[in-house]
């Protein structure tokens, strides 16, 4: 028997479950604990569900999120606990060592990383989204896919493969959406409110940025500047800073996208983003890493120093590119 | 006999066909035109592809795509004409009258408004894209959808679609999608070419409007304003200040956005986006028009009177929101 049997065996035979997902919730990790929830809860089972942390605004409307605990008493270890979307004990945050004291954890979760801390794990890379599995498990359970669960799966789904765009979306991810979509939820309506908002302090601090914006290397190369001064004045936060790196990149015939950012230390921040090239090995040539598309490295020295440094690698880059 | 089939029937009979989509080619009039080229081309008929106008270079990725032509010469009026994803014969821009000459069209469309002008029609308005239609006749075909052919279809249905968010999406779309990724195409790689690029002029602008933004009513309300002479400072297009109306409502928290866009002839034009008011009754009231989510007037007057007057009608209409 598979863990897969045995996890599916289990569910089937105990009547009460704790639920659980990791801390900073994302959709996947809170639209799984909702699908799971209700679809435990739909074969009359009694379920508590625990996310360590404040489910961020654009997934209250999901239903069930309001009933979500933030702490959890484990009085009795008898009852079997569910972790979801977590690759490791350590994301569940403080709520870790209570949760590690059940006599049975089920892990239950699609990052390759996955530690395999559960006596019980169900850990398929494979899938784009935990809510991809928790999909098949209630399949599993014959749980009839109702508008609330369908709409929290499709939540966690879309969410981690960025609309369908990253490409740990296959064949089964579209099919199991289909399935979702026939319980008469629309795309729209979801679509709209968990993609496309970002907080005001993102747009002041986008503002901040294009406006320091140069082209080089025949409008290849984009480059855009920011300080710790001017991303405190825009009250933007780290998350705020991440998402601006990706704009250099999305300028119609860029390249190679550059953001420096000063951070008040006497250190100078690097994030690189491409679209062809390889800028892990950019990034390698400063004592950075990363990924093809997306790198980055940390200097220390004068600004305009290394900047130019930086640029001058850059359009050597592009130069032998085009050659 | 149903149109569909007896346009199947005429194209497995004929060997020749010449095969035009609508002028300001978009993502699906492009797609569907090279898979279903490229799919009659496989099963060995000689194909003529057009399209009147220039293919946008975000496209020309696609396969086949260097090889579309941008006029038509009908020597023998015998041969068939497909036209694909084209409401009427008016989108074939100057191409019309030329097109029309052939005895036998085949109209093959989704749009709700087709004005069946064929001699045949396979109109569906149901299916999300032209390109999701093309995929089921290839099927009926039993043409092969190898990677070329399902990257074209990859486009027409997510560009039209916007990349599966809009409630255009049917679970038919996502089954078709599910197949298409079983030829092996990366819908990582396309969807970074298709999305999220935006030419230089449109951030140059974005960067303006940021720059003029207030919020009203609880910070629920987002203004920006724009002017027919930064837009031309900026090198921006109409496009590129439709691009901009949607970002006033992309604020988190934001309600209600509303771009005034002030023409240099007096008249000043007003967008108006929103989560959940009817923005229509908004625009209605000021003699303009739209959709529930998205609409807009032109007004004559004093920009600031103007100003004042609408966002005390939005206010007004926020106020009854949280009443």
């Amino acid at each position: 028997m598979t863990d897969r049997e045995k996890i599916i065996k289990r569910l089937k035979e105990e009547d009460k479950f704790i639920l659980i997902s990791h801390m900073l919730p994302d959709g996947d990790s809170i639209g799984s604990l909702l699908a799971m929830g209700e679809g435990l809860r739909r074969s009359g089972k009694k379920v508590t569900l625990i996310t360590p942390g404040h489910i961020p605004r654009k997934y209250t409307f999901l239903k069930g999120s309001e009933r979500v605990k933030h702490e959890v008493l484990i009085d009795d270890p008898a009852i079997p606990v569910i972790v979801l979307d977590s690759s490791d004990p350590e994301r569940l945050g403080l709520l870790r060592d209570e949760i590690m004291k059940s006599s049975e954890v089920f892990n239950i979760d699609h990052h390759v990383t996955n530690q395999r801390f559960g006596t019980l794990n169900y850990v398929d890379p494979e899938a784009a989204a935990t809510g991809e599995i928790i999909y098949h498990i209630l399949e599993d359970l014959e749980v009839e896919i109702d508008e609330n669960i369908a709409e929290a799966l499709y939540v966690a789904i879309s969410t981690d493969t960025g609309s369908f765009k990253y490409d740990n979306t296959t064949p089964n991810t579209h099919r199991v959406v289909a399935t979702l979509l026939e319980s008469g939820i629309s795309p729209g309506t979801i679509s709209s409110m968990i993609f496309d908002e970002r907080p005001l302090s993102f747009y002041i601090l986008l503002k901040e940025a294009l406006s320091t914006l140069e082209l080089y290397e025949s409008r290849r190369l984009a480059v855009m500047t920011l300080s710790k001064d001017i991303k405190d004045r825009s009250g933007a936060t780290s998350d705020d800073l991440e998402g601006i790196v990706n704009y250099t990149r999305n300028i119609e015939g860029i390249e190679l996208g550059i953001l420096f950012y000063l951070d008040n230390q006497g250190e100078i921040k690097v994030g690189f983003r491409s679209k062809s090239l390889d800028v892990s090995i950019l990034a390698g040539k400063l004592n950075g890493g990363g990924h093809i598309r997306a790198a980055g490295a940390r200097i220390e020295g004068d600004f305009e120093t290394v900047k130019d440094k930086v640029i001058a690698e850059a359009c050597k880059m592009l130069k032998e590119l085009s050659a």
